[in-house]
């Protein structure tokens, strides 16, 4: 980048007068300093701007800092910390020792540390707290770096609306939160500054709710995958000597996909029944699950979704089986076979039910996966109330599951009387993955026979098995 | 659950001094009660602490109250209700007698009744009311009860950031705004005590826009069913005596979907062509539509939604033809045909044109379809502006009931010229299906004559016929 | 309409004492007028009634004025603007003159224009300029504008909660901004009333970000469409007098549908290429991208979205082959063939292995496209962090071209090597789209080699190559 470049880009932004004074107009809480004019700074005094604060900006050099927004001042970072009580740190930690000779300037004002790392464990201490360890004198709270200076120009939307911030100071966090309330935040204390490592440690997350439940998805695959290997390609090249191979891309597929989606509805199912199970048998809902149960319950969403997933790569690998080469070559095969054998061909009608009410249950079970995939949708499911929610998810979700159980068993139909079924005297992967659903399906019809249905009802609603030393006065379902 | 699980949990609690006193430095205006310390109560108290409010509880054994939100205070019933002036009850109503001997604590103070029931029609008259009865000093607001105790603790969300308020007192309602603002929620008043019970019936509600529509999707789906079984099934087994019952699993389902889908969105565009004729025909657009018009118009959305769902099932059974076994079998059966009576078969070009002409234009109109499903989502509607949001429901609507339209009389072809086509006498599924999108694409040809148009146009800017005695001044197009 | 149904209308409205005095315990601040009292009129002062605002409707003839809210009074014009400091003018243009004898009341107050005009440029000056020269003395702010009556009463939803407004003063735009902020919109600044006009455009825009992706997708399908057309349909009928133009409606259409796709996708994909390549050429990530490349990059996720659609439609073209009339007859064909002239069929590994894997990849890319798609619905968008957004967008779009990539380069497979191949000395179409998509790929390829990603990473963190004079301390990265 040549001078004349950058002269030219100069010449393009606004020109400010470093030297003016800050507006004395305002109360010295409308004010707020900014250090740092990188994109965050810029973002987020751009921000403060809109919000109606006065916005002064610190700089090291004052009078050469161009690119900063209309309306703010910019002083030294001295003068800056002066004229007013709050300060954002837009600045990366390994430049905060800058702070350390203005520690006069900044006794008792009210630090926002907005900064992140670029991996976990970086430095040995959280970096808000080490910028407390710089500046003793002053209030530290972290808060606002889960923001980007995208989403601070561009305002809150609903998702992102919401804002962490940590302290020691309730007062110096009371002040930031106000702050954020009316840049259109929502800020949430988390408690002392101990907390700020768990904050910066935010950005850096990858999906963790989606972790688990796509370590099952992947484990699963794995070992479907496998086992089918064995029992279809390598056992017909270990005892026919053919090569079938081809059969991994597509054949393979289309048994680890349908496999893998029905586990994983089942197991999105499951928790709710042994919930309902362990409430039944404690006679109580005031106790806490174990931790085990509430981290199942709570990625049962994820599990639902990546079984949907798979469930759509199902039926794509099913609708192109006519396409196939190995399907037309068969299907033409086949019909060259009984001209030249001259046989007849019977027309069978229950393989016709069979086949016909297969396809019809999976065609209306995916209906449904994806009835509930769309409901699922963060606009859609708060457009629901609880009891609009809960009826899809779980009515319509335990219908789902039972046409794709009941799909999958007409699938296997009559095949596991045949002793070919069971290749090296293992069972077939159709046959391993109905457990599951079985299991949790019968569990299901337990829970809504009339009796049990009526003593977890009351369960629910807050009554307790021979406790009535409890005030059942302060208890309110949790459904309103 | 021993004595011992119950002191376990309970040192697991925050331990809170229920000696202390209300913090003095805060105005009365700044601190509410909270009666019942169940879920609800432990939500809203929380939630009102994030606020800002000081939060006193009311319990009947305050010394025993164990699991209250860090920073609540709780008090007995009486010394609770007298420091706040606004009162929240989170207690059921069975339990709704113990405020009768606070009725001197409770003179003037304002008692936000939050209580829902079990099931419509419950009790006599609403909580609310019944709560005014018992105490009928203070003043009785009904509301936040379609808020569960998960929402209040997350934070309201886009769909339910909505709370409706009812009560007899202007300034208890507007003191009860007040709060709800400050807790992120828009509270709207619906008027006196006597909507109480409309209020209470609102979280028993389950998709009450899904009634009609839905209603109108089975009684159709039962109506073509049992039309075509008759036509189809029993017709061949009455005259040749030959059983393809199997094909209800498909066939028949694979009619019965696209026939509702097709009649239900032309039902979805139909109000509107009927809105604009009316218009017309009044020559204003200041009357109001007739009732049954208005709840027409009220559930399209439900209705183009049903149809898309229908049409989706359509398109997935159309896809598994070839993969039936039924179709595999007739297609070995005539090639073998072709063979054995040593026939040669001609390739018909008019046959090619209308079968890719045919299933082209279905493609078409469900991609279409889906285009029109997903812009009713309501992230994304939201983020249309209203000019575009009618251009895709209006034009790309119409677009789509013209194509499926023409995709099905392509279908029929040349059929209906053939007398076999009406076993006994009875017209088929398909065709029926065509009289009310023709009708709906007929209107609103129509409609979209250049003259039509104009004075439609008009009238929708708020032109009258024969009305100048109006001020004109006063209107403006309901389109900003 | 009749004396007699306008009576009766009337009589169903809420009888409003036209006399009664504007409450004086409400300042002057918490009173706002409204003229005119069409749907927008009415609309927004039912809205300001609900947030708490006194309101005063001024009508011509405040007597007979019967569709008002419930709560607001209504006096004549002159009387009215007294009564508050802000008047909205829900009034159409053509009207305007009404308020110039008025002149005198309105002197100082803040005049709010909301209307819309029905096309662009329809006035020679903006609306809000020519209210202003009809009354010098007032203070115009243009607001409010891109608002239905229909959003005004709903409340505002996510999507349309911004609303734009310009004007001179900036105390009469504060005054505005605090009476949106209060009725739950987020009103933006714009600048000076000079930006009126482009604000009265808005409504008036459809689907600005739209045009040009879909002006590239319609000019890269029609010339798609025309040279598979000579090469295909009429290079066989000119070549050998074969009529085969029935292929245009599935078979063209299956060909064009990929190839626009697939060339769309690496569209979207290639201008953050180009960007990575500006910036490590620049060695600066603080010099804007030309105007051209900027403009691409906002339209990438239309780019993409349009990519998926004709995905889609290739995905149900595709699935319906086998049911094409044209293909069922070749089959037969097929096999009636292989009969008569004794022909043996030899299974074809190879053939098998190209054919399962051309269908699984293009499968596994379709899944990925659809997560793409779903990833790109403004809630689920929104639901993401930063970090999580661009590795969906990023690492699976990239992964997404790099299936569908391979997906077309295993349909063609040896084909090149055939001079059948090149009717006409042409390259059939999947060649020609295969172009772009591999120039993409290979460029990031080069970008994700380490050393060149080490420099890209730390050009995006603040480095600049050659450029110490700059302080590095007022950087931090774009992501937070």
């Amino acid at each position: 980048m040549t001078g004349q470049e950058r002269s030219e880009e100069k010449s393009e932004c606004v020109s400010m007068s470093p030297m003016m004074e800050a507006d004395p107009a305002l109360p010295e809480s409308e004010r707020v300093c900014v250090f740092g004019t990188g994109d965050l700074g810029h973002s987020l005094g751009l921000r403060l701007l809109q919000a109606g604060y006065g916005v002064v900006f610190g700089s090291r050099r004052p009078h050469s800092s161009s690119r900063l927004p209309h309306g703010a001042q910019v002083l030294g970072h001295a003068a800056a910390a002066q004229s007013a009580h709050l300060i954002f740190i837009a600045v990366q930690r390994e430049h905060y020792d800058f702070l350390v000779p203005l520690a006069n300037q900044l006794k008792g004002k009210v630090l926002v540390d907005l900064s992140n790392n670029l991996r976990k464990n970086q430095y040995p201490e959280a970096n808000a707290e080490y910028l407390q360890s710089l500046v003793p004198g002053a209030e530290v709270v972290k808060g606002f770096n889960t923001l980007s200076a995208w989403s601070l120009q561009n305002g809150p939307s609903d998702a992102n609306r919401q804002v962490y911030i940590c302290g020691e100071s309730a007062e110096a966090k009371q002040a930031v939160i106000a702050v954020a309330t009316k840049l259109g935040f929502s800020a949430l204390d988390r408690g002392s500054i101990s907390v700020a490592r768990e904050l910066e440690d935010f950005p850096l997350q990858l999906f963790p709710q989606w972790r688990l439940p796509l370590r099952i998805a992947i484990g699963l695959s794995a070992a479907f995958f496998f086992y089918l290997l064995i029992r279809d390609i390598i056992y017909a090249y270990v005892t026919q000597g053919k090569d079938i191979s081809f059969r991994i891309m597509v054949s393979l597929a289309n048994k680890v996909c349908p496999i893998v989606s029905l586990i994983m509805l089942s197991l999105c199912y499951l928790p709710g029944v042994v919930a309902s199970f362990l409430q039944l048998y404690r006679g109580t809902k005031y106790r806490r699950f174990p931790d085990w149960l509430d981290r199942w319950m709570l990625c049962r969403k994820q599990l639902g979704l990546l079984a949907l997933g798979f469930a759509f790569l199902h039926v794509l690998y099913t609708l192109i089986i006519p396409i196939r080469y190995f399907v037309r070559f068969k299907a033409t095969e086949r019909t060259v076979s009984v001209i030249r054998e001259n046989r007849t061909t019977e027309f069978d009608t229950t393989t016709a039910w069979r086949s016909d009410s297969y396809l019809s249950l999976g065609i209306l079970g995916f209906g449904l996966y994806v009835l509930l995939g769309i409901t699922s949708l963060p606009s859609v499911s708060n457009a629901l109330s609880w009891r609009e929610f809960s009826f899809v998810q779980s009515k319509l979700g335990h219908l789902t599951l039972l046409l794709c159980t009941a799909h999958t068993y007409l699938y296997g139909w009559n095949r596991f009387l045949s002793s070919s079924t069971y290749k090296w005297y293992t069972p077939p992967g159709y046959m391993l993955c109905l457990v599951l659903p079985s299991v949790v399906l019968l569990l299901k019809l337990l829970l809504i026979t009339p009796c049990v249905d009526r003593t977890i009802t009351r369960i629910r609603q807050g009554w307790e098995r021979g406790a009535d030393q409890r005030n059942p006065k302060d208890s309110q379902p949790l459904i309103p």
